[in-house]
């Protein structure tokens, strides 16, 4: 693969799974993966977010509360796939004769595009172009583009399909990070080829339903004699095959009638009927009798959605606007994304660059259109973690979009307040006041079948109500902070008040958790949740303060509504002064949790390298009374509040803790990279951000086959803002930069309220301009030690940096 | 129900699952609960102990080296069914008129028996006596006699059974405690009614077979015209239906031809085929005209074994002893038994007597036959905890042989050494050395699906050496320390030598443990298990150290065998003197682990009675972070190695810790009454011995239905002689007897080598008398502080005590 500035490129025909991640097109709310397409086996390759099948978790050892409806993402209808057929010679890309073969990903188009040179076998040339698109403007739009050019006169039969899922087999290995197969989830409601393709689908026991229609243009300057008739006609005299075994259905344009014992069985079936294994595929075929130097082009527009008729008239609008209108509004919205969201780098490596921006168009595609969904682990862009929403899109995601697109960061922010009944009810359930919010869940009902790394990692309350200060902070959202901000803060704040104790020490302690280290479990006082812990009671108890000064109105509806006591307050903040901070003076350390620094270490020389990850070559037991770390979450802690560390504890922290870190989640070398940075231990930032950049891209876990790790192609802003750039944003926007050796230059964007703020870094000066000043207010942030205010009138201003 | 001191009462016709369970008859080997004669859903009421299916038990979260195979005990053929029709009126105990009804286990016939007048609709009246066995003496061996004499001439019909065994339903509640349904477990090979009735059956995946064969007598004194012929004429022309409905045969003896469609059906079957839900019957029917005041007597010989032929060749050796002598043998070895087992009180409460006996007469029943099988939680009497082996077997029921059967408690023993390679092989999935026990199993294999309550349970290995060397102790068995002694005391060291390390302090520690409290989970020095770890690191050592000094040549080999190197020893020794032992300065007791006095304490005034026990009304993740028991293991700890704490320290720590137990555990009360014994709370010491006897009598935690509580049997021994009569067996035989107030005297018997000591406690002294000598040497052991050495010449002494 090629990695260009801004594109990826492929120059053979790669159907693989992870080739398929790779290139996958997704809008946060609809995503299609890279098949080629003539592909057959994508009955599993598009996702709607959320579209889920539940099922009934079984436990060989069962116990009291623990999680009892599983959440598996399903499948939808997928209509990338083709046949072209010149002369009966069928085109596979993987066994014809071609050359010029080029797949481009390009995050300005936000389009997929191939071409490619077929010689066939009766010594015909064939040019093929094809361009897709999940649209970032019509969140359950997909366009898609097949265009033939022969040079000599050929008989064409193309054909364009809509493949019905079917959910994949167990093939019986193991690994946790694989999603879950569910049996036989899929019921097919209605399918048919009149108007268009279309089928509706519905998970059997969720009752989620999907649509997804299709309508097709041929469009050919030169027009062979049976094609020479408007769109509606074509449409009307479709040829229909519910076709099973692949062949395209031989049928000339000439004549366009049904075939009707397939039409009989994909279109009037008389009920639901399950989805046959082989996936079936409704088609659609065109013929005509090309002349030499002709071409064709076939445009097919597919709209999803979970309601039929909602589905048809979105097809209408989009039909209305048409291929190259939905082309421009694409270029036009990554355009928009663009001009926030690019990080650029001066290296001397020149695939660094285009690698980021891959990154960050993935950060995009997992989250522009989402709606009422939150981001999954993998996006729209695979099955990986089953769909689930963890805290990775607070922690990981969130953060690039907060300074870069808030519209879309509140959009997903909502999920979490939408589901706030089911974590208040788990709450319940865990005996506990408050708000629970399940560790991995699609309908907001825990989904963790394994409450050690699941319900006990409780940080992910935290996490929420980090993510919602964060994005109050950077857009000043009042109404977000007294509705919706506001209840989370609230509710998370009294769980913690109610999980944890004052000790007989009279520090606040709160035990028998478990932190995103994984690799420990059921651990007292682990110092990221603590840390967290007393940000969220911080929090809460700040912005109820916020609002009785802003908002004196909302503040007593606020207070009103959720019952909040002067008494309750104050507990929050005695619990978040007194919260225990373990630190073992002999080491001079913190530690993870009250007690890990007492665990014998891990034997990282006799540990052979096939044997990472850890997890899928040790028994849970062995990993967990071991000092060894899937991720250092001290390292998390110590970013989301620079505040309580000083840098010397930091550089102690992070030396001790970077060798115990085996780095087996995706989800450690942004934040290795980011304290590294800040420790000033450069060469090491540098290749923990190489380590993480190259996550799917290189697919260094071996599983980027399953989809995007949405979170690391997040943690990439944040390792290049927070780490290079040095950005903190904690009571104050903070920027203390510190260039890899081996780059000249870094610049970004960050949304400040209403103001655009350029951010040009170089090894000797930081350049500040505002590329959008607010006219409410200054934009003032502190770089290193220096405080900073810009405005219209004085927009910019250069720093030098001493070192 | 009425307890007498020898026998259980019962005057009404009790078919519940728990007078199953409290009536039922075993012997170690061979289970059949106690249904009533008539009952007829008795499918899943005979156990054999081992005999068991497995299946794969699959995860929702999957991780490395998690238990793979299931193990459930399966039932095997009931033979104890018979249905009795006077004059077509079908005898049923719920329904027809009866008085008289007496039920009684006796513990010293070792029988079953029943009696009661049936008055009849037509105005018979019909005394029927039944009497049952399972010999202690013939393994697999039942026994069953149904007597009926009436008032006036009538027509009788009597019906003995083979009931095929079934599988229950999953009734979809919570209960950890009870038994896994596997699906379609069962297939029956063959069944049949000649020679007599018989089925083989066999576990579909784990391949386990089962035969059950029957032989049938009818004995009356004065015989009636249909039924004058010897047995084996009987035998041959018997009645044969494979009744599926319940209703007899209506089959005069005069004419004894076979219902040829039922027996083809059953009795030649193609090939296996699956046990039907309902539960398949085979019948032999006796039908008889009685004249006024005759009896008649139908005598059932059953015998079970997994070989179908010497299943035949032992029901041949059944019927050449017969039923008188089989009745004989049985009382003669209880006879036996009781001579070294029997404890007796003189206590106010008349029922005391009884319920102890009906506890050692179960200690009995689990234990007696087993062979190549150890003792599962509940015996032979149920199914419950699928009929798995745990630590009860060496901790709770153990003691209690050792010193009065000790030739069952060394086959007993012989099953863990059996399974050795098995453990061996689990130590390395678990990345260690040595041997890994299964905290759960039948075949050896762990079958524990939550690992964290399970394979998590380290302890298992260190009791198991215990109990090792608890019988080496009593016994004076050479060749056993020189064999399979020394195998897994080497074997165990080994593991404990690996899992723990030396910290930094310089302590040995092992972390990441359970400790037989499940209310808390993976903690680090969990005092229990290391206090038993280190005994374990000891004794692997003092034996081999008594090997090279009592057998030069079996220590050699045995060091050539195991590669016990003099360095390895050598690290046992330091690891057993660093063995860390929480203690916290503060409270001045020990912790449960090292961090456990940290906890929050459970908030016991705000938990509504309904809500125990914990662990049916709390997530894990609430009962493990609070400072709840199930049961004090701490206290186990300290009974298990009195020499490593003081008395005022187990004072200290019983007083800190009771408070805590929930008692949630039915191993529970026996520990803490013993301890309560030995700190002088002699009032709690007697309220938890009550409370530990009812364990099942009372079915105090509402789950006798499932079986009995074994453990909890086996304590009552140990609560009697280590509680009241203060016996402790570490580094020589001690006793300090304390009787409750409301006892006068307690009177119990030791085995110790080849002696037999009878120790006799009141309030003011303690009588110790020989009853068989050792001619190699005195018995020696104190009391108090006195040393008491005792031979054939001086038996006797009593000892003066002083308060």
């Amino acid at each position: 693969m090629i990695i260009e500035p801004w594109a990826l490129i492929d120059h053979r025909p790669d159907s693989s799974p992870t080739a398929r991640t790779l290139f996958n097109l997704s809008n946060g709310r609809l995503g299609l993966r890279g098949a080629l397409e003539e592909d057959r086996d994508i009955a599993d390759q598009g996702f709607v977010n959320g579209f889920h099948e539940t099922w009934p978790i079984t436990y060989p050892e069962d116990a009291y509360g623990l999680a009892r409806v599983g959440q598996t993402i399903q499948p939808v209808p997928n209509p990338t796939a083709f046949q072209l057929v010149v002369d009966g010679e069928v085109f596979d890309p993987h066994h014809s004769r071609i050359d010029g073969f080029e797949r481009r990903l390009d995050y300005r188009s936000g389009q997929l595009t191939r071409r490619l040179t077929w010689h066939t076998d009766a010594g015909a040339t064939v040019r093929i172009e094809s361009a897709r698109l999940v649209s970032m403007v019509e969140p359950g739009a997909a366009g898609l583009r097949y265009q033939v050019s022969v040079d000599r006169a050929c008989r064409l039969d193309l054909t364009s399909y809509l493949t019905l899922p079917r959910t994949s087999h167990e093939d019986g290995t193991l690994d946790p990070r694989r999603g879950t197969q569910v049996s036989d989830p899929l019921v097919v409601i209605d399918s048919g080829v009149t108007p268009g393709l279309h089928a509706t689908i519905a998970t059997r026991r969720a009752g989620q339903t999907m649509t997804c229609v299709m309508a097709h243009e041929i469009d050919r300057p030169a027009l062979g004699s049976c094609l020479g008739r408007p769109l509606a006609d074509l449409e009307q005299g479709a040829t229909d095959a519910h076709n099973l075994d692949g062949q395209a259905t031989d049928t000339c344009a000439d004549d366009l009638s049904q075939t009707t014992a397939a039409s009989g069985s994909a279109g009037q079936a008389p009920g639901p009927r399950s989805v046959g294994e082989t996936g079936d595929r409704l088609s659609r075929t065109v013929s005509a009798d090309l002349a030499a130097g002709q071409d064709c082009t076939l445009t097919v527009l597919a709209c999803f959605d979970p309601d039929a008729e909602r589905a048809w008239s979105g097809l209408d609008r989009l039909q209305r606007r048409g291929w190259d209108d939905l082309a421009a509004a694409q270029a036009d919205y990554l355009d928009h994304w663009w001009r926030s969201a690019d990080v650029t780098v001066d290296s001397t490596d020149p695939a660094v660059q285009g690698t980021i921006r891959w990154n960050l168009f993935q950060v995009l595609q997992a989250s522009a259109c989402a709606q009422g969904a939150s981001i999954a682990a993998k996006g729209v862009s695979g099955s990986g973690y089953d769909g689930h929403y963890f805290w990775d899109c607070e922690s990981m995601v969130l953060p690039a979009l907060v300074h870069t697109a808030p519209t879309i960061a509140r959009r997903i922010l909502a999920f979490r307040h939408a589901t706030l009944p089911q974590a208040l009810e788990r709450a319940r359930e865990l005996s506990l006041k408050g708000a629970a919010f399940p560790w991995r869940t699609i309908n907001g009902q825990e989904a963790s079948a394994f409450f050690e790394a699941g319900t006990a990692q409780f940080h992910i309350n935290a996490d929420i109500t980090y993510a919602v200060n964060r994005y109050l902070r950077a857009t000043n959202d009042e109404d977000y902070a007294a509705g919706e901000g506001i209840d989370l803060l609230v509710q998370t704040a009294r769980l913690w008040a109610d999980l944890g104790f004052f000790g007989r020490d009279e520090h606040f302690h709160i035990h028998g958790v478990t932190g995103p280290d994984e690799y420990s479990a059921l651990v007292d006082d682990n110092l990221y949740t603590n840390v967290m812990a007393r940000t969220n009671l911080e929090l809460a108890d700040h912005w109820l303060a916020h609002l009785a000064e802003n908002q004196p109105d909302a503040h007593t509806r606020a207070i009103t509504r959720l019952g909040v006591t002067d008494d309750e307050r104050e507990v929050w903040r005695r619990a978040a002064a007194a919260m225990a901070m373990p630190f073992d003076p002999d080491l001079g350390v913190h530690g993870q949790d009250a007690h890990f620094l007492e665990h014998e270490i891990w034997d990282f020389q006799g540990t052979p390298p096939q044997n990472h990850p850890l997890l899928l070559h040790y028994h849970p037991l062995t990993i967990y009374r071991h000092q060894v770390l899937k991720q250092a979450d001290t390292v998390l802690a110590e970013l989301n509040r620079p505040d309580l560390f000083s840098p010397e504890q930091k550089l102690a922290d992070f030396d001790y803790y970077d060798p115990l870190t085996s780095g087996d989640s995706t989800l450690s070398a942004s934040a290795q990279s980011i304290m590294a940075a800040e420790v000033g231990h450069m060469d090491l930032a540098e290749s923990y951000f190489l380590k993480a950049l190259a996550t799917d891209l290189d697919d260094s876990h071996a599983n980027a086959a399953d989809g995007v790790h949405v979170a690391s192609a997040g943690a990439i802003w944040s390792t290049l803002t927070m780490g290079f750039g040095g950005l903190r944003d904690w009571k104050g926007l903070r920027l203390d930069p510190h260039l890899p050796p081996s780059w000249s230059r870094l610049r970004f964007r960050l949304r400040i309220a209403t103001a655009v703020l350029e951010v040009d870094i170089t090894h000797d000066d930081v350049g500040l301009t505002l590329i959008t000043a607010n006219p409410d207010a200054p934009t003032c942030l502190t770089v290193r030690d220096r405080p900073v205010s810009l405005t219209a009138d004085a927009p910019s201003i250069t720093i030098r940096l001493t070192h």
